[in-house]
């Protein structure tokens, strides 16, 4: 396959990362480049599609967008993605998730216990690579400060996903609130880092950090009509079968306001071993409801405050559109 | 109880680090609070006997040893000490341990899943908290660089301890390479760390970080030497315990290489269902060919080392007469 040209430093970066320093920890580094998609599981290279790198992106863009070269924000474009990874290892652990990208889950290969450090180890890899950023030492400080903030966002953000599952009582406000933490954390450093190694005022990279949090929030809710009513030949997944995981997506939480089909959408949810016909037809009902086009619709207006948070800030006009493009495709992809 | 007045500052930022920044993650918050033992399970307050926190106190006098006022290293200290509160929320999970002084373990009060988000929460925490420290940028910079390697090297630690379990080949000097990373490296980073706000020169942050290596490679085997051998009263737990578990403790690993009880200790190792009695008469035997001295003797090499690399340093005199006592009582508690 080929990469983006584009992408190709933020990978060699990465690359470097992820290679062992010593012979002795070389299982650690090989099961994270198999994380990656850069190794098999027996450790040999491999070059696995990988996939719309949204953040990397983001965080260039938002570089290129200040008048600056790319090349200042490679390594926190780096260290955003390695970041993303470990929380792919600790989510499919933390879910049960066996399969990632169609292959094995890493820590069905390697045991929980090495899966869990794994994770850990790619998390410090990952911070340690942004201290590698060419640009002054306030600089970086102002990059750490966002950074570390928009880390522990992500964990808030998957406590309260966790949390939601088996709560009783969760509002379509509560929802946003952790996909602001979870989704939108990463993707809104991505943008504010990127736009400071670019040079930007600490009030640009605040507007940057809102774009890319608004970005991630019509990403994860875009996400979560597809896990609903998404076509299997293109998401890999069956029509529903985010109902079958019982996940409290925001279709479901919109439907479980809505007293005709509350009742039934939560006696689906409690029972055992529904199928996936039911499951099929529940969700073809939901979208008869009007739910499709009402959770399709909280993504635009998302999108839409993000288009907005670009204007009246001079950027450069390719970047711009660049910009625009991401958080279109973020609200709208394959619908 | 007591709080050592020195630590108070430490505390105070670690408390404020793990106060929750709005209602709705309060619940995340209050687990991690349990965890360092300031919250019962049900989030009411607590205050649990803090332990000897040699971590924070090495980064302290470190500081001090350079003659500057210690609060330079107070959120240092504090991040220092969550990353080991951290360590621990994982290395629980990881190794199945369902108590953790005394307590439950945290996972086992919250589950896994979100018993490992809480301790990437308190990872992420413990970083943020570094980048408060009242250096100047460039100085925070090489801060970061330390840490972040001491982190890298924790999860490198970690990998080869759990590898260690499986494997059959495993020698002493394999042990050192892991417990240089799993313990010596966050008592390095105290170290270098402390010294570096403290204003030391990168050539004395090196040998600070090597000091601080030596004392946590001590405080390790003298660790391993009362898993084995420690008195129940004081350890809590029967002697022998680590031998039920199956830990590649030191005194396990030179046991091995002797002919004579290697072949039993290597059938008690594969053997379901060994009993204390077993257990406490094999380590009286192994006590009777000397390993208990050669343990202990090699943990106090590893203290004399770290003394010498005190030597040479123009240390101010009671910082360093502090830090020798931390480099002894590491090789030679209770004993």
């Amino acid at each position: 396959m080929t990469v983006d040209p584009r992408l190709e430093p933020v990978y060699a970066r990465m690359r470097a990362a992820v290679a062992s320093p010593e012979p002795i920890t070389e299982p650690l580094y090989s099961w994270l480049r198999y994380q990656i998609g850069w190794a098999n599981v027996d450790g040999s290279p491999a070059l696995l599609q990988t996939g719309k790198a949204i953040r990397p992106r983001l965080c260039l863009t938002a570089c290129a967008a200040m008048g600056a070269d790319e090349a200042r924000a490679v390594s926190a474009a780096a260290a955003i993605e390695l970041t993303h990874q470990f929380s792919l290892v600790h989510d499919d652990i933390e879910d049960g998730d066996t399969l990632r990208r169609g292959r094995d889950a890493l820590w069905t290969v390697i045991g929980q216990a090495q899966g869990i450090n794994a994770g850990d180890a790619l998390f410090a890899i990952a911070r340690r690579e942004l201290t590698h950023s060419p640009v002054s030492d306030a600089l970086l400080r102002a990059m750490f400060e966002r950074y570390d903030t928009a880390c522990v966002r992500l964990a808030e953000g998957q406590f309260l996903d966790l949390a939601f599952e088996t709560s009783e009582r969760v509002t379509g406000g509560d929802y946003v609130d952790m996909v602001a933490r979870k989704t939108g954390a990463l993707l809104a450093a991505a943008s504010a880092l990127g736009a400071l190694a670019g040079g930007a005022s600490p009030e640009v990279a605040d507007r940057m950090w809102r774009f890319g949090e608004s970005v991630g929030i019509a990403f994860q809710i875009q996400d979560d009509v597809l896990g609903m009513w998404g076509d299997p030949s293109s998401t890999g997944k069956p029509v529903g079968a985010d109902l079958l995981r019982g996940k409290k997506s925001l279709p479901v939480l919109l439907a479980l306001e809505q007293p005709g089909i509350s009742t039934r959408l939560r006696a689906f949810l409690v029972a055992a071993g529904s199928t996936h016909d039911e499951a099929r037809s529940l969700a073809s009902d939901m979208e008869r409801l009007g739910l499709r086009d009402r959770s399709a619709g909280l993504a635009d207006e998302h999108a839409a405050r993000a288009m907005r948070l670009l204007a009246d800030m001079a950027l450069a006009s390719e970047p711009l559109a660049e910009l625009e493009r991401l958080a279109h495709a973020a609200a709208c992809r394959d619908r």
